[in-house]
């Protein structure tokens, strides 16, 4: 090809996030010939490797016209080598987004569809704007079973699949986000103490105050390879991974960011994301926690049953035995809100200690007992009690210990440089509380960024509080975050609402 | 505010299409107080003016910690003033994406929701990807006759309209692009030398190698201010505008471009839209050209049936006497397809002359046929022999002619530097030609960019053909573009099949 057709490659520096941007001059050779404009879409081709990208034109020279420039995202995709140019094209139009429009005008998808559609996702062959069209079709015309499984499927077949050779490899989930649930470590330490294996990957958090990934990251590495899992789970049948870092079912991680962008729940595609996150990471028996409430994800028990049913039969379609657990999400659960602070709380349960949160205990339990029941290790209903043994005994911190150490050595939680109690605005009973009010008040208080920042709830549904009490105490390292949490708390007074006694009904007064 | 959480705007030249983007560095007190990220969706305030847009994060230094950047789209709508700083908020939460998701969960929108809806695309207030999420919704859930006359009404009202103290001003559109199809100059000249007002604003090309505002301003100037555009229509009765330059219906002109981005044609958006824009206008009383073909828009004279009945209640519901005039879409009206070429055509017609493509004749009386009938100045029936006594007289020459120079004066269409005819691989008989790839192939050509470019068709359905004989001429400015054209023919040898004797049932041979 004339070598003015080929630009030299130049890293700009700008993160647009998963979106692929490439920048040219519009007067530059490529554009002009080629007939590009901002927003086209353009196959990019350098040492036998290609993206596909969209592009930005340049009006102005501190670009030059023999340079294109690559977002970082662009960037990592392509990998330009030193010295090499890059040629262009129009990219190719995507095939499987016919079938996204089939699925728009009412037609039922399958597997070759499904797979298409998905592959081509990973790729990064869609346009933020076509991944929301394509999320937007399956919410609006719904999956049935067939689609369900398909998609699934289709998600698992798409990344990395891991094998762990066993004939039992347990897993947990939390649908929908309750703060503070952080009942995983926990629970992999109880169920790994009994000798079950269950190589745990969790999320870091995207718009909550924590993932499980960025709690557990202040008590030990999380950031493991897959051959480091390899190792810890051999050594200690279980581990607490971010699986950011090993790419399992890659095309949610895609889709997931669109779905929160839009604010979309689909019931099909939660369902083809928790599944074929577990199904990609190994897992034969997976327990579900689902927590119900009017500020929770699900958001009745009639939802969290027909939920239940269409989990667990798409798991046995693709050989996964799955168990649902309906939980309360009428409130945060344990006490600390942000990554240090539930860590704090982790720590408390596994130590035995008089003052640990009996709410998040109960549910780790619950949960770990379920676990054992599916696994055959225990018979139904008494699954808690062989939980409550690996716990009281002690062994569940001995586990929980060994796991840190085998992830990199176990670490303490940082405390924050500043303090501020929040107390009730009114006597009464506290009637009612805001997750997600809660949560936000977490993340401006600095969490997860901050990792020892967040809050500390010190009231529960029912609890009877004075004038003047603290309901919560903010953590944050700043007194400008303090100062933002504050603002907001002001606009937001009902976040812990507190009946009055002519509404709450409490005797005294 | 403290001025360190103000930062100086600064212009880079970026063209995102219409997407507002800033761009900020991730170490700025703004990103780290507020916890920007990539892609956050932030509130820009300066001098008491604000945009909604979308945050870019920049790694590195050739953006100042106390800067921001604006693409183009973001300059244009926030306008910064000398010496002026900007404050940052999270953007607020868009409230009529709630009715967006109330769609795509099946429920019916009603007056109220559209008008949210449409009032806040029209401020810059959802991203492209909520955009797409709008358009998807729309289409699988589908738009009943209610809510097709909300959308259309919602779109009007959000726009400026025009009013022309007439009774009855008339309009034409054509729905679905088919190449050379340019009726329009002609069906004005014809309709206002004969008494009627018609300020018709035409559009760009988008996708296709001409649109009629790119023909016409190849004989005079078509970028008129609505205060032009009252000027000419009071001398002349009509005048031939871009549309873009007078912004009615601003909302159809960011979802257009969605549309087609993703490729998706919805009834429901495609009846607001095209009715929406006639209503801003000022129409009364509107003629719609429905062509019907294998490779036009419209596919079956059913699908334009169904098509034409949905336009015609529509326009009842908001006040407009639609009529739809079904034709026949198997092929290009006219010879040229480029804008300078098909003014050629349309001066051939208008100037009576032996040579003048009959196809475009006889179109462009049936349309002007019925607006004579709509608008009560012919008998049902009799509204073609109007059309071509305005004609025949060469009154509608004149009044063209009269157009043009109140437009700003009439001016000679261009020639190509470069012609290169493509003779037929072989002799037989025309039997099908595919109008996408027709237009494609005048794009590469050079056109809409290049005025003069495109290509000249020598070859009707059903004509038969010699060995060697030329199907068309392409014309370019460059040598490079011939290539190009030359190149995607290669690869797409049926554009004009040619049956043989075998196939064709021609008697020779």
């Amino acid at each position: 090809m004339d070598k003015q057709y080929l630009l030299k490659p130049r890293r700009l520096g700008i993160d647009t996030h998963q979106e692929l941007v490439v920048y040219m001059r519009g007067d530059c050779h490529v554009c002009r010939s080629e007939g590009f404009d901002a927003h086209s879409r353009i196959q990019v081709n350098a040492g036998g490797r290609s993206i596909l990208a969209t592009l930005n034109v340049i009006h102005g020279d501190w670009l030059a016209p023999d340079e294109f420039g690559l977002s970082e995202s662009a960037w990592h995709a392509l990998t330009p080598q030193a010295g090499e140019r890059a040629g262009f094209a129009h990219a190719p139009t995507v095939d499987s987004m016919s079938a996204v429009r089939a699925k728009i005008y009412g037609n039922s998808l399958g597997d070759a569809q499904f797979n298409a559609i998905v592959s081509d996702v990973c790729k990064g062959f869609y346009t933020d704007v076509e991944l929301a069209t394509f999320l937007t079709a399956c919410a609006s015309r719904g999956l049935d079973h067939g689609e369900t499984v398909s998609l699934t499927r289709a998600m698992i077949n798409v990344g990395e699949r891991l094998n762990w050779h066993r004939e039992i490899v347990v897993d947990k989930h939390c649908v929908g986000g309750l703060p503070g649930n952080r009942t995983t470590p926990l629970v992999v330490a109880m169920v790994a103490a009994e000798g079950l294996v269950m190589p745990k990957t969790s999320s870091r958090a995207i718009t909550s105050p924590a993932g499980t990934a960025d709690t557990m990251e202040t008590l030990a590495p999380v950031a493991l390879s897959i051959a480091d899992m390899r190792r810890v789970v051999e050594r200690e049948g279980g581990c607490i991974a971010w699986g950011g870092a090993v790419s399992l079912s890659p095309a949610d991680d895609i889709l997931i960011r669109i779905e929160r962008a839009i604010d979309l729940d689909s019931e099909g595609q939660l369902v083809a994301s928790v599944l074929s996150k577990k199904a990609a990471a190994g897992a034969t028996h997976v327990v579900l926690d689902l927590p119900v409430g009017p500020t929770a994800k699900v958001r009745s028990e009639s939802d969290a049953r027909r939920l239940g049913a269409l989990l667990r039969d798409t798991g046995e379609a693709i050989g996964l035995a799955v168990r649902t657990v309906i939980t309360d999400g009428m409130q945060p659960v344990g006490r600390g809100i942000g990554p240090a602070l539930e860590a704090r709380d982790v720590l408390a349960v596994l130590q035995n200690k008089d003052d640990a949160p009996a709410d998040l205990r109960e549910r780790s339990l619950q949960l770990a007992g379920a676990i054992f029941e599916l696994a055959g290790l225990a018979a139904e209903g008494s699954g808690t009690v062989v939980a409550a043994q690996a716990l009281i005994s002690g062994r569940a911190w001995r586990k929980f210990q060994a796991i840190c150490e085998a992830q990199g050595g176990m670490r303490t939680p940082p405390s924050a440089a500043q303090t501020q109690p929040v107390p009730t605005p009114r006597e009464g009973v506290v009637s009612a509380i805001d997750n997600r009010v809660l949560a936000r008040i977490a993340k401006l208080a600095g969490a997860p960024g901050a990792p020892a920042a967040g809050l500390d709830l010190h009231v529960r549904l029912g609890d009877r509080v004075e004038q003047g009490q603290p309901l919560f105490t903010l953590h944050t390292e700043t007194t400008g975050e303090l100062a933002y949490a504050l603002e907001y708390l002001q606009t937001h007074p009902d976040v812990i609402r507190i009946a009055g006694d002519s509404e709450g009904g409490s005797p005294s007064q």
